[in-house]
């Protein structure tokens, strides 16, 4: 579980506003996890999720005391933008890049839970699929969500999916998704605050592409 | 044809040594065309190629006296990487860069032969099989054969395509793909002289993603 539970997501204040800084730090160990999965499919992805992060750290790092929560960042870009915000900047950015936490966090709640396919038990093809309708679907276009229907079948078997998880130490199963509940915890609430951020700034977009 | 013929690949010496710094120039014009091609679909070879790109430009700007023609790039690469050469360095990046580029080519020559399908004569489906299969597809393993499959979907119409190429000037389709035959001729050249090069030099890789 190095991979997850050695970056553990902070708790959030009372106020649920996120640190930028902290965020930008526990955000930028998933990407590399892509890795792990094993096919060029999702490279692309991986970059794509990159890119966001590199997009709202090169904002930050122009002035780390301005730029202290999320909300700072968002509230800076919505004065400087005007008509042109919210789809502009980290603002852009970081709506993308809460869809791809939300995936993620919903495909491991899912593994966590135990939903399962009793006829494939060794694919994750439900958990994956139940996070790209929740997660991902309505923001793309037909051609999108059809190649994630032909991407579909490049997800890792359960099995190695949890392996990968658990990279570096030997754990069992059950043991796995013991930390996968314990990582959801902080990070859950995270990915949640976000998407309230962007519901009460009135920062949600709802294109497709 | 503002975009194609405003940066012509230049015309290449007897030797068919290919000048780096000439050949950057007139490739990097490239990429931005996939804008024009209207699909988030197209944006991601878009940044594969630019990937390519870059990572040539790199080595180049390191040493422009040392890395004067494409040739000198791949043999100072051969000497430096021992056994992980090929797949390494711009050496990597200009084995897939070919690539694309060779698909572009067949792409634009099969519209110039007036390669059709008479059924859908505003389609270019069978040019961009046509292009894909020549060029790309023996490198690509199932999965990725079948989000072409998906992806081919979104490619433009026919007149939309030869709008785009000429974008900027008004011209019929007759004189655009006289225009695009043209262009095609030092273009050809360019890509067949780098096949050449890696297959003198051994440099060819035929793995799959
Ligand atoms: C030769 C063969 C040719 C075939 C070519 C096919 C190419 C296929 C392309 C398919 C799409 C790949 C996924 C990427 C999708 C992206 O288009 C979207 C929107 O991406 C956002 O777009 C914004 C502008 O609208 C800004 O540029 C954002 O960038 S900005 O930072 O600049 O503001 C950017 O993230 N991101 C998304 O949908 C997010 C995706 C997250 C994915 C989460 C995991 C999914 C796992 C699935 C497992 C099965
Ligand atoms: C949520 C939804 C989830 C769905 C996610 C789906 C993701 C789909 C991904 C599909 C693949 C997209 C195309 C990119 C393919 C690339 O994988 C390959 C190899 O790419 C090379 O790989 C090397 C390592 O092996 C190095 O990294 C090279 O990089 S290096 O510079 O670092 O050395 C890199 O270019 N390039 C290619 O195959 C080249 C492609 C050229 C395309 C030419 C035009 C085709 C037009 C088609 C029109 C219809």
């Amino acid at each position: 579980m190095a991979l997850l539970l050695d970056n553990q997501f902070k708790e959030l204040p009372p106020d649920k506003s996120v640190d930028t800084k902290l965020f930008l730090e526990a955000v930028s160990h998933l990407p590399p996890f892509f890795d792990c999965l094993g096919s060029t499919v999702f490279s692309v992805i991986k970059s794509d999720i990159n890119g966001n992060i590199t997009k709202i750290r090169a904002v930050y790092i122009k002035d780390p005391a301005k730029y202290v929560t999320l909300q700072d960042i968002l509230e800076a870009e919505r004065e400087a933008h005007g008509a042109a915000w919210p789809k502009v900047g980290a603002t852009l950015a970081l709506m993308w890049l809460k869809r791809g936490l939300r995936f993620i966090q919903i495909l491991l709640q899912s593994l966590a839970d135990g939903d399962r396919d009793e006829n494939n038990p060794n694919l994750i093809r439900v958990n994956v699929t139940k996070a790209y309708e929740q997660a991902l679907k309505r923001y793309h276009g037909w051609i999108v969500q059809k190649i994630f229907n032909a991407a579909l079948v490049a997800a890792p078997y359960r099995s190695n999916f949890l392996k990968a998880l658990s990279k570096g130490e030997d754990v069992n199963d059950e043991d796995c998704l013991a930390n996968v509940r314990q990582f959801l915890v902080n990070y859950t609430a995270t990915v949640d605050a976000i998407y309230e951020m962007y519901t009460n700034l009135n920062a949600e977009l709802d294109y497709t592409v």
